[in-house]
């Protein structure tokens, strides 16, 4: 425990704090990567109290994200390594246990949505709507910064959202994919009428569908390898669904988006990250349009011919994270815009048995979303 | 000369109108292109009168484009293949000799710069103002409508813009050029204060280098290969020059652009189209900035590494031709803020002689444009 | 009737077409305002084939607009003033009988929805996308532009949409209302989750809440004096529906706006246009909001704060008709996104006694639209 | 003096740190107004350390601005009202003298300018690139906030600027009244080549001229009743002058403008705020251009015909101090771009007799921008 302790304090997020305090809160256990396939529900040492511009939260509701199974599968995603003990989880809401200084906005009490990221931007920048860019994010579970898959989490206030009354905690919890997707959308600028493809009918292919309903995608053709994927996206309002298979060419899927849509989509969501999703997104997309580049299926260089794109003004943005979504992403829920909670295949409440369990049906076929529930509710 | 009209009459521009229209104007001369490295200062024919809308140019300067040499050398271009006699040229100015019928906005005598493309694109269209990606577009020099290298050419009056009385007919024809960097910039939403890169100080580079300086860009670094173009970009302006070699790795380049910048460049201008050089772009832009890609220099698939690209939200835009640029593109020249008259190295008359000369003169590493002069000038 | 011709060869639709050309074609009987109060089921001439580039169509469904009542009223609208026959209505759908020179994207049968505005603007023109702004606008029942309110229409085949299968021609006729409705939207950059208010529930404010919604906003609050038409708001889903009375001050109205929807909208569409509801707008209108005035209630000088709204960003934005809004308003409507029949109040046939009906009609206390239908229904 | 101090002890800006903390630093002057036209030289305490965040600045050039000369006279300006002792000035620039708690980006000796508001925003903000309008701003001079006009003054360092070298302390404090002018231009949306009229030749006329040059507008006409202030208008590189009299009518001006510039201006900034201004801007506007109102001549109601710019989609857009300005206002003159120092007319020391004489300077004819400098001369 010591052992951990020292490591744990090598991340930036408390380690302020936690010098020379030997007082923390037990009672606290987290979902702890010790190394690749190696997950442990651990007790975790928390201050006393949280730090100054911080709320406590009982974390009542975490998701598992895609990029939680990468770290536990290679210690890594990206350009990311687990070097110390690392808290999962970024898809989280919770309720507020404890204030820590000068924190005004929230009571306790409150049922918050946790934006996962802290940008430390500063104002004058330049871009300050665009702070998911900042290379001092602090983000959940991105090391060395630990994440939501615990009995308690310490936030700052201000990248906390009051949950309206008729949303669940899970739906708080939501707000994370959905905000991806929120960004890719707009990203892609789409705009009531935009003739819109999707690849991939993953969680956040899936998510993007939804969103992409709400901001006004009248033509929707969403793709994907298997047929429980594809059946969940036509259940959520896809126009069109297509199923890959992986011999396909990037023109023939292209063809087959062109002709579900009767004609070339104007924006492309790529949530594969392939170089075969990023040829057919180049081939299909019509001229002037926009593919969003959302995935990250495969790092390294990607072989794509670009100036073909180019002469139609095809246009390659990347979509990272998010920035401004949050309360987009609770309102589009709290006005019955977007439903996502078919997403969610399978539930887990908070013990090592279920912590394992829940990795473990992750990665089943007939999984989208998986959910750790009431992780504080024994204490509270 | 019979065997000629017919192939030409091929081309859409003129077959309506010379069709059973056996009365043709003599005493015009065009420079064809009958296939590789075959080009020859013919007679060539034109109906008596200009059709409905169009207005007869005396021709006065044109210019010697990348596309020109190209098409000399391999009797093709990008997806474009020479199958006919095809007229080169497609940076013209003249003087209106006859007006079409129905012409009633422009008046004999006038001087006007030609906008190269008629794009036949519908007012409903989704996107009027991005008419440069018509896919019915009719552009001079692009099989199989034919160029404006020759005494005289014809023109809807709506595409061809008065040159006010201070600019010269070579400034006039310059318009052409000129749009390429106007546009390319206009997709980099360039805006006062833009840190700017551009890779390559060829003609395209140069002109954007330029119009740069007149849209507010403060910080502008402009590579080559060759110490001639690096010299011209820092008599017109540029703030750093960089010289690249060979050898030189898309990294290093691009922590030099960086340097020499005191940051990353918002805005990158590829006028090169390699696979390095896009590297470098992806490599030296800022998070959430714009790589134009202007230059098409490698055909085929590029390897890049779009997925670090895009977790920094650094977009690829492709820049094609040019869409309302003519009337900036005459104003910044006539209000002295683009001078571009340096560029013209070599300046030759018109005759079978000259235009063998011009085109010989335009591949010499101290050439950056090669401007045909007075075509019309014997006749008018 | 000789009369009439040569009053009406004034205009300039066919002026061209019909001097010397005596064959018109019998059977065409239009709604023709001779005077303030005055409209008359005439026998109107029409030239034997449709222009070159028209196509001539038999009108299905006509809907009665207010700018319709204002003329019959006081033989002026606005600028516009009465001194010749004038056929009014310009909310029109029907069906192509016959193809004048030239038109090739359309096929005699085909049902198509009417753009009433041409705009002859050239292509080359800086701002393209605005063509609505075009001075030479030639409108239908714009004088000296003759309406569509007839047996039979000519109408450049450019500015016809063909309606899709599943919709009706009344709901092609209801793209004209709904046009108005899209453009003050995006002339309010309403976005996804916009807080909005929609200032009146008369027509124009009506077809503005269906497409609302599409747009993604979430809180909608609408105005009215009157209760049926808050109802009809009800029904179409606004979020709040505030009665006003004509005593209420600005500061008051508003003061209810922010209380109904939790805050202050950041759009406002003004479909009212008196110096009270700009006022009202105004002072609702969150700070770096927009109000967009697209009723005009009121002429001349209007009296308000504007150096108030101004120091918190408040813009002020005119709508004029529209542009580039067809296909969408089809595709709103075929995606059953925006459902507008219940606009319809009355319908009505095509006679004197029919017109005299529909005219009287549409000024009834539970008139929203009037609709006249199968005008070429005996001809075809 | 304890008076003074109590009063002062009123304001935001410190109440917190001197609280209970009665070692304050001596030999600290300031401008305070004690009631219309009751401005003292007066020693004014100074807690012993900066606050946490802040910097201290030895200030070395303040500019007066038309609100501190409105302050001076009425004791109020527009909402604002001084009801304790405040001190003026808001266009500061200053040497770090010492370093507050936690402040790491500055250095002690680095000069800086002073971005005059402090806006309280939080991150997750819609709107966080518009911080100019959040409701908690902290501005300089704007009751209770003190202003920069003393030997020194304390700010936090995040809202402070690094001077280049090649810029003096003149024209850091300049980049205040030029942000000013920056924010109307992009509020306007002025491009390259736009066409522009600028209302009023006093300083935010002028230095609005200055980087309309720099943001490419290529056409531009400044109007103003002053000779003095025409002349220097003139001598700044305006392509027009326009002396207007009281007498003459909004359309009378409009047509001059229009005819000077040779058409119709896209963007009109008026530097005047009266309603006879905004009725010449309206008049002249083009037909989907921009009135941006960024003087403040006349509060309460303007009677404007908003219906006739409305159907031409003629946008009135306020424009409220700046956000985001400082770095470009920094880099457009370090480059040359804009050259302000003209501007200033007289230039005064630090005493209360070069106190007097600066105001009672600052409203003579002559005058454009008084500053003072070296007011921490004597201590640093």
């Amino acid at each position: 425990m010591r052992g951990l302790l020292k490591l744990w304090r090598r991340g930036h997020s408390y380690s302020s704090v936690l010098a020379g305090e030997p007082s923390v809160v037990s009672g606290n256990h987290a979902a702890v990567l010790l190394g690749a396939n190696d997950l442990q529900f651990c007790e975790w040492p928390i201050p006393a109290t949280p730090p100054h511009g911080h709320v406590r939260l009982g974390m009542e509701a975490v998701g598992i994200c895609g990029s939680d199974l990468h770290y536990l599968r290679h210690a890594a995603c990206g350009p990311f390594r687990v070097t110390a003990p690392l808290v999962l989880g970024h898809e989280g809401a919770g309720r507020v246990l404890q204030l820590g200084g000068g924190v005004t906005a929230l009571a306790v009490g409150t049922r918050v949505a946790v934006e996962a990221g802290i940008p430390h931007w500063k104002w004058g920048a330049n871009a300050a709507e665009r702070y998911n860019l900042s290379p001092e994010m602090e983000f959940s579970a991105t090391p060395p910064h630990h994440g939501q898959l615990a009995t308690f989490f310490d936030h700052p206030a201000e990248w906390c959202y009051r949950i309206p009354d008729s949303l669940s905690f899970e739906q708080g919890a939501l707000c994370e994919p959905l905000s991806v997707g929120i960004h890719a959308l707009r990203r892609g600028r789409t705009l009531p009428g935009t003739r819109l493809a999707i690849l991939g009918a993953g969680p956040i292919g899936l998510v993007t569908l939804a969103a992409a309903r709400a901001f006004g995608a009248l033509s929707i053709a969403i793709t994907d390898l298997k047929d429980f994927n594809l059946r969940m996206a036509q259940s959520m309002g896809a126009d069109k669904v297509i199923r890959v298979s992986r011999g396909d060419t990037p023109a023939d899927t292209a063809a087959q988006i062109c002709e579900a849509l009767s004609g070339a989509p104007e924006v492309i969501i790529d949530a594969c990250g392939f170089e075969s999703s990023m040829a057919t997104a180049l081939a299909a997309c019509a001229s002037g349009g926009r593919v969003v580049l959302v995935g990250m299926g495969q790092s390294g260089p990607l072989s794509l011919d670009l100036a073909a794109a180019s002469v139609r003004e095809v246009d390659v943005c990347g979509s990272f994270r998010y920035a401004g979504t949050y309360p987009l992403a609770l309102e589009l829920q709290a006005h019955g815009r977007v439903a996502l909670e078919p997403l969610i295949t399978h539930r887990f409440g908070w013990s090592a048995a279920e912590l394992a369990a829940g990795f473990e049906h992750a990665t089943a076929p007939d999984a989208i979303k998986v959910m750790f529930r009431s992780l504080a509710g024994d204490v509270v």
